[in-house]
């Protein structure tokens, strides 16, 4: 009975005698690859940390990019953002995550405070609220979170990833700022183009009552929970069988949650269904909440989401310190699981101090997402552009002047111009033009004694070959005029200075 | 002799037992406030760890504001993104960082690898490129980094801050890549008017040569010049101090070095100086590296910089990895110290493998500029925007139509407009303008029954009270209209959407 089942302490111990292996291993490979080194020379493991990737020029235009959209999308919501430390006091993250606590990063104690990794941006949040005694903040978060568990690198579960985190907190009416939550998780993935989603939706007091209207004992309440959390994974045969021969459950009881578990559908047809089947009349509590979804979904009507949500009576969410609704968005035309999901922690603020403060928000998966776009742009063979560089400035003579290649550079990024240059003192123009050409920038400078001679400067459009000549004097103004044109045509691709400013840069005189 | 100078394993000591102590304090300050607590409630300190520090939105809006505007200088010369993890295997900075190597932070071995918050970014990058097998690359890096060291929050000295560093790695020629680091930082200093501001700059390799010219023993190089580095802090007379008592150097070579240290000024003026004295004339070595800087010096005054620096031959700089020049920038009008720093390190990429690619780079001392602006900020005591939002929906009848309500906002949403509202079902009408002068937003959308019934909306223009009224058909392209003649006045502050994309939001039917 139950023989293969492992507890998590087994688990743990198992995968740090792994790791050891692993290390020990990866020593053995460095040891025989310095073979009989004779130098002094130390040698090094090329590689970082178990879980953790860099991230090359191409991969982060990818991420600022969505990184940018998600921020215009909060902003659009009147978001403001924070940023807190990476790690924290150990007694901060303690008591916060259930089972998951064991995967928490430590810093070594060096003398001074014992501190972790921040396992995720919820709780460091709630600690900023009752540290500052903030009464109601809207904020978004991104940054990186450490979680100690065996990575899938290949489908973006790392030890080290972002998140994204939007969260309303503030004494507010029934279900408004839910509703917006749900709305502005629409907004998200409509805009970043994931595919079909569906969010689906359930509420932890409604687990509560309908465990309680099972016969499911008060203190089973969160294992219990946390077995149904599998249910995305496994199927009810497995879970069935945690319930009852681990977490020892009457297997009638366990067979009347599945009554309940198997139910999901529209949020107005499930709630009419549950209304017509009584399942629920009997438990006040679950009567109480079917109300206070009935208004969460005519909001959604009017938020145009309603038909993005399945109520799902089978969705449970692993953390402890969800009080009201809980939601998982998933893509489903792929089986990547869930790629945002949130709900309502009423207590988490609470639990670091006197005030109260209920909030309700949502984490983006946004490694998963990466993951996807990642994925997208390999299918679709786009070299995408790393630069953002506009003009290439190429000395046509070999044994040129270097001092005017300066000078011209010079006064192109004085004008607020993003420009190129070869560190050759001795260039060869062709090597000029296929490095104007990689980096992909729209046009080239192009100077050579003649031009010097007569005062002026070839411009090439990179793109059409198109050539011309202008005066040196004021070129800038004329090189920006040409730029803009470009710009305005959509076969090239002309980046735009994404100055924060207007004004030109101060010229140094 | 020397009875009060300390090693630095005895200050370190010193340190743990102090925080130590301060811990233990915190911990009995915490007990006695939780009292007679009967309570089960556990109690936290609430803070974060010591040198940490949470950023408001207030001072995000800022940091954000100056990083944009440094990302901006960054991609004008051509520079692309990377990011690397926040910890790296230990092995991978031993031996980087000589006598700082003590400060840097250990993760807690719970299983696995052994490894370490990153103390900068220039070893990352190091390894990164080494990895990678990169034969040239121009990136910029805007990061935190991790230091135990003894924060002074106050004058922006944290053990989490941010560093924002550009670096050139490639085999180039001379002195090119070199100028144009030096440029960058005089372009950067310009756009964020931190008031004025010298670049000190010297060069490994000629204190070196002046060492040994005046007798210091080559195996004394590293001690001596990290005595040196120090002259910026302290009086020549304590660091012969160090240099004689300490470091056990000859007095009379201490003398000698004292002629030299004390040499700065223009760079052409001290070329001509240095060599008039004739005091390198016996030094192959400093000869040659006089040559160079000549170059450095004329493709500076191409770049219009060459004004701003000083060749300094104090300036040491204390990390070991320098092998070119070297430099700091300081602001001359306030005693801050360096706001930034950098310089030439061709052999770290070499120490990561066979591959060696000679590298030049800065790192912008990002928390000192954010101490100089939010200072300036309170000065000024200007009320720093820290939303986005362009429209506030109020609902002016108390048992007004919340859906209504909602899908107003959502039409605003899904045009792409910033729109807020309150989260209140029966809402007070004063409060809601109350809310939309407190976020600063530029309009308020406002409809009553009235207005459902003629089909109609009514717009004010908070800062003037103007107000209008709008057929409710087709609403939101009138709001962009009137969003952007206000943004046209400079009076109004309206915010820009800064949308990647230009398309609206698809509307969820």
């Amino acid at each position: 009975m139950a023989e293969k089942m492992l507890s998590p302490e087994e688990i743990e111990k198992l995968r740090i005698k792994e790791e050891k292996k692993a290390a020990a291993v990866a020593a053995n490979a460095a040891k025989a690859a310095a073979g009989g080194d004779k130098k002094k020379k130390e040698k090094f493991t090329l590689k970082t940390p178990k879980g953790t990737q860099d991230y090359s020029p191409e991969q982060m235009t990818i991420r600022e990019e969505l990184f940018d959209t998600l921020k215009t999308c909060f902003k659009r919501h009147g978001a403001v953002t924070i940023e807190t430390p990476v790690f924290e006091l150990k007694e901060t993250l303690t008591g916060k995550y259930g089972e998951d606590s064991k995967l928490i990063y430590d810093l070594q104690d060096q003398g001074g405070e014992i501190c972790s990794l921040r396992y995720d941006l919820t709780v460091p949040f709630a600690r900023y609220v009752a540290m500052n005694r903030i009464r109601n903040i809207k904020r978004y978060h991104i940054a990186r979170v450490y979680r100690r568990d065996n990575p899938v690198m290949t489908k973006g579960r790392f030890r080290e990833f972002y998140q994204c985190d939007f969260d309303i907190a503030g004494e507010y009416d029934l279900m408004i700022p839910d509703a917006e939550c749900i709305k502005l998780i629409c907004e998200i993935l409509d805009q970043i183009k994931v595919g079909n989603y569906l969010i689906k939706l359930n509420h932890r007091r409604l687990l509560d009552a309908i465990f309680a209207i099972c016969g499911v004992p008060e203190d089973k309440f969160r294992s219990i929970c946390s077995a149904v959390d599998k249910l995305d994974k496994s199927p009810w045969d497995e879970v069935r069988k945690e319930m009852v021969d681990v977490k020892h459950l009457d297997p009638a009881v366990a067979d009347k949650i599945k009554t309940f578990v198997e139910m999901n559908g529209k949020p107005f047809e499930m709630l009419e269904r549950i209304r017509k089947s009584g399942l629920c009349d009997s438990n006040q509590d679950a009567l109480a909440v079917l109300k206070e979804l009935d208004t969460l979904f005519g909001y959604l009507r009017c938020l145009g989401v309603a038909d993005k949500v399945s109520f799902d009576l089978s969705l449970a969410r692993g953390l402890d310190y969800y009080t009201g609704i809980i939601y998982e968005a998933v893509v489903t035309d792929s089986d990547r699981g869930s790629i945002a999901a949130g709900g309502r922690y009423d207590g988490l603020v609470g639990m670091y101090g006197s005030l109260q403060v209920p909030s309700v928000g949502f984490s983006i998966g946004i490694e998963r997402i990466f993951s996807i776009l990642e994925e997208e742009a390999l299918k679709n063979k786009k070299k995408i552009r790393q630069n953002a560089t506009q003009a290439y400035v190429v000395q046509l003579d070999k044994e040129g002047d270097m001092e005017e290649r300066l000078k011209i550079c010079n006064d192109l990024w004085n004008a607020g111009i993003n420009a190129e240059f070869t560190y050759r003192s001795t260039p060869n123009s062709r090597k000029q033009f296929d490095a104007a050409r990689d980096l992909q920038v729209p046009i080239a400078i192009m100077f050579g004694s003649s031009e010097i001679e007569t005062q002026a400067l070839k411009i090439k459009v990179i793109e059409t070959s198109e050539e011309f000549i202008i005066p040196r004097e004021g070129f800038t103004d004329k090189v920006k005029e040409i730029l803009k044109e470009l710009e305005s045509k959509p076969v090239l691709s002309v980046p735009t200075t994404t100055t924060t400013t207007t004004t030109d840069v101060k010229t140094n005189a």
